[in-house]
């Protein structure tokens, strides 16, 4: 029975499991600054282009955006995120719990609009009665697999830059959005385009690990505060230094994306040549087929995945999600089923 | 050059890595439902002989002892903690930034005593205008390498219960106590006299890990949302499940403890031979010798440790520290550069 | 120029000023231990008809609710507001600044139904991933003038009791609503129906003035300590407990409520007279008409008010807000001006 | 029998209550914009000879203090404050409700020292390890009723510009300080050495009402949100307008501390003649007089005052504390009352 319910359902990629086996008994110094943790961070900043970043392992998505909007927000800052967001919707409260608003606008395919976040700030006029949105949230890819094209993030960018926001990217699927089909942003324009943004191995291949990328300078001071007064500074950084080491020292990361993406995109290829609609129109490694209650059935006896939405009495959007450790077999398996 | 600065300088013990290799690819689900999480708590319910105890898998102390505080007081009640106490000096004010003021009372060798809490208790009288001291915390071992005996954490539990308190133990050296030479206290012991405690895996063999043993009833509820809410809540919960899983299925951790205290007290056996003092009396596998700082700066030319504190103009009190993973060969390279 | 912009435009009724100077130099206990403050408490614990009520005297209505969530509420917990909530749109983000996420419900006409409570509670199932919804906050009267009947109030409170919610009543215009043509609700109803609830005076006749007011036994422990933590525990406690001794010792809170509640409904009827809608059905002393921009410029040069929203190219929604204060004459000069 | 016991027994200066009365009627815009507050804050730029202080008035010692470093803080910067001081002790945790540890330093009569500041700036280098000390937290006039002069502050001041630190002074009993025999710091001189302080009224002929000044532009940005979110924003600002109006328009603040530390002084010297020492030496009007027991229990019977420490088994210190509204015959009572 294969589990399509989501992306850190196995362990990670066997040559971070080797690399960890073969430095064991290396003596490294603690909380980040190890051989791999530093190296990882310099590979990282050659490749967003960007020298001056700060970057920061953490271990989680939710424990990230939290320590961002810890960092870089007073307390009367609010975060305008889509309804969709993931810190609205599943953090828990994260935000809240560190004292801000989370200000939710209406998303369009999960994505946010220029036009969506003009009506918060307009609806956020009347200081000091209502809380001061200043930090915009989305994520890439987004909750419902969708991905912003640079035309896009450079409008929200501008936005933000021309209206005091910052510009923040919650990239938990990062990997997969780069390496959609068709999308045609890339690491340095992330770097250039935000204040901050990070970079998710957890989902792509890590054991764990977010490298949180702090592009403006204004933000980057004392973060390493932030992160140990959070308890999010592991004292065994090379855990997570060699996440990063791995992924990102020949290419790893990405190829694992693309495999995850291929596969997702096979299912979607086999699903539409049956004439199946979807919920959103995803290219990467999270689809939202809507098919009939009877199918769903038949599916669940050898497939494990989550019913996402009802759609009618008669269909349902399901939700199912590939990795860089799904075997093509079992999206044959999946493809055979539908039969 | 070998590095006694602390317990964390390496990786983890090879079964732990072994066990992430061969379990790599199988499907587990997330948040700590994984086959290893759930039995690994089943075996230390076993061993601390409490089979309602609630167990949470957490990544690092300062990350435990903030939960602990932000789920179990109301915003006015505070901590009391020794002078020397982890969460007083060295977690950036992580107890405070969830809201709640650390009271800390005189130490004697590190370690609390009913009469300082009495005092702490007495000073804080004046409701509402001074806090409201709700919980005792304590560490064993202490940060200066001592170990609570039975008899004491009797009298300081006893006392807490008596006065409406709330007993917690911060066990990040957990393994070193309980193995320490003359110590008799037992994990069901704790789990007896505490509220809550946890048991430290980062700096006795795993990778990561602290597991918070909840005791008291009222405190486990919706403990897993203040999990979440703070980052803390692992996605591929199953790394942490497996340090635990193995350390404690078969004795390992208490083994490796062993280990630890063994080389920490033949180090201590050689210096007493040469006449040296300490600063401390430990039974751990932390020890502060007083030497020359003749001796110092030989030694550091071979060794690596931090100078702690200035006795006189020609003495200071190092700290080494020993560990799992220390080789016998190092220690007896130290012994043999005292000469 | 009259000002119908708000109901705190003045001072307070003369009675409290004449207390405040025949007082003046009695010598006084702080803190809210003062005869005005114990008496007052004596007074209202009768008027509610629960004689175990906590009482607490704060100084303004934001202050009050996030007191209530702080003491109230664990971290992980948030708050069920109606949309329109005054703690959701104009508090500045002070419920988050505590901790907790407001979770806001489509209002009819200002007032949260049990089916929208169901439906948030059902959006919440997720644990731990989502936060717990806790506690139910409305307004009475709401924020748009209108009043909950007790039938309302009666089953929002079975619902909450029956799903370990607690419900709370921000009654900033409280008076207003008791005295309301056709409301059915009593303060004994208040005390028997919620777990907590405030009874306003800054906007009905105080000079300052939010009476806390605590049914539920279980969450009256401790509450002064929360008022001093938060900086809202007034050493001349004096001053608010005169404000209640003379507002409630002989029913001129009521009394000031009705004459508000009649100036409004005057200017109402002439109003609905000359054919002119209302935004809302208030029956309390703020009121919305919908009137021609023609006509609103030709009031505004006599007469200060809030224009409150567009409805159409030629008309909008004012709001006009009456007070114990308003004189008679200045509402007949505002019909007056109709014509 | 007269209360010695705190300088808020009483209600506000006669000219305050007037006031309140003679303007009661007139409108005025809320939340501060009222005449009176805009014309006071004006008067006081005047007095502070600094145009472009930002002034905001509040309700209390509490909230004034835990405003500013909820604003002036980020979340791991903390504060120094003497052992004595009035955030240490007496406030309920509101500094650590609001996120940020309370670094205590030896005290000297009520003081801080330049040295006992340094000695917390090395002790807290382990930077994240640790938290950053921010602030220098003063009381002028301290909790023991001593002053500090004119060189005193300038050496404070200097060093925190010189290593980065802010530097506030809490002036619940500034007046007092000011009129205090042999005080040669002035108000504009407060405005130049400090970043903020507060010029307190409550415990000097107001109701309420504590007038915070920053003087740093840097921190003067949104601190309304501050007050808003934190629910110390009076819709009837004009309440605390007129107390800072009445007080600053002609002198009458600075005559009624003058009157209260006159009325301390007379008791003092009696009681110098009579050979008795002092716990403190204040200049101000809080006096700790150490007296027999025997005259304690006698003084009892007709005056109101708190034992304030044990000395011997013989002796204790008293405090006495005189206010605006001291009658010189309570004094003269007193007085005799030691024969």
């Amino acid at each position: 029975m294969y589990n399509f319910k989501n992306d850190y359902a196995e362990g990670a990629h066997p040559n971070i499991l080797n690399r960890l086996l073969v430095s064991n008994l290396e003596q490294h110094e603690g909380y980040g600054a190890d051989f791999y943790s530093i190296k990882a961070k310099e590979i990282l900043r050659g490749l967003i282009q960007n020298e001056s970043a700060a970057i920061h392992f953490l271990s989680g998505g939710t424990q990230t955006n939290r320590l961002a909007m810890t960092a870089f927000l007073r307390p009367h800052e609010a975060v305008i995120s889509p309804s969709s967001g993931h810190i609205a919707t599943n953090e828990a409260g994260a935000i809240e719990a560190s004292g801000h608003k989370v200000i939710t606008a209406p998303a369009e395919h999960g994505k946010l609009t220029v036009s969506a976040i003009e009506a918060v700030v307009k609806n956020h006029s009347l200081a000091p009665h209502v809380v001061k949105p200043k930090l915009v949230y989305i994520s890439q890819a987004t909750e419902v697999g969708t991905v912003y094209n640079l035309a896009e993030l450079e409008a929200l960018s501008n936005y933000c830059r021309n209206h005091g926001l910052y510009f923040y990217i919650d990239g938990a699927r990062l990997g997969s959005a780069i390496m959609a089909e068709g999308c045609d942003v890339t690491l340095p324009d992330l770097a250039r385009l935000t204040d901050a943004f990070y970079i998710g191995a957890t989902k792509n291949g890590g054991l764990l690990g977010e490298a949180m990328v702090i592009a403006n300078p204004d933000l980057q001071n004392d973060f390493d505060y932030i992160v140990k007064q959070n308890g999010a500074l592991l004292s065994k950084g090379r855990l997570l230094g060699i996440q990063y080491f791995e992924l990102f020292s020949d290419g790893l990361y990405f190829e694992l994306a693309r495999h995850a993406n291929t596969m997702a995109a096979k299912i979607t290829a086999a699903l539409r040549g049956k004439g199946y609609n979807f919920l959103t129109d995803s290219t990467t490694n999270q689809i939202f087929p809507i098919l009939p209650y009877s199918l769903i059935e038949k599916l669940k006896s050898d497939f494990d995945f989550y019913i996402w939405q009802a759609i009618d009495n008669n269909h349902a959007a399901i939700r199912l999600i590939t990795s860089w450790a799904t075997p093509e077999s079992a999206v044959d398996q999946f493809i055979a089923a539908l039969e």
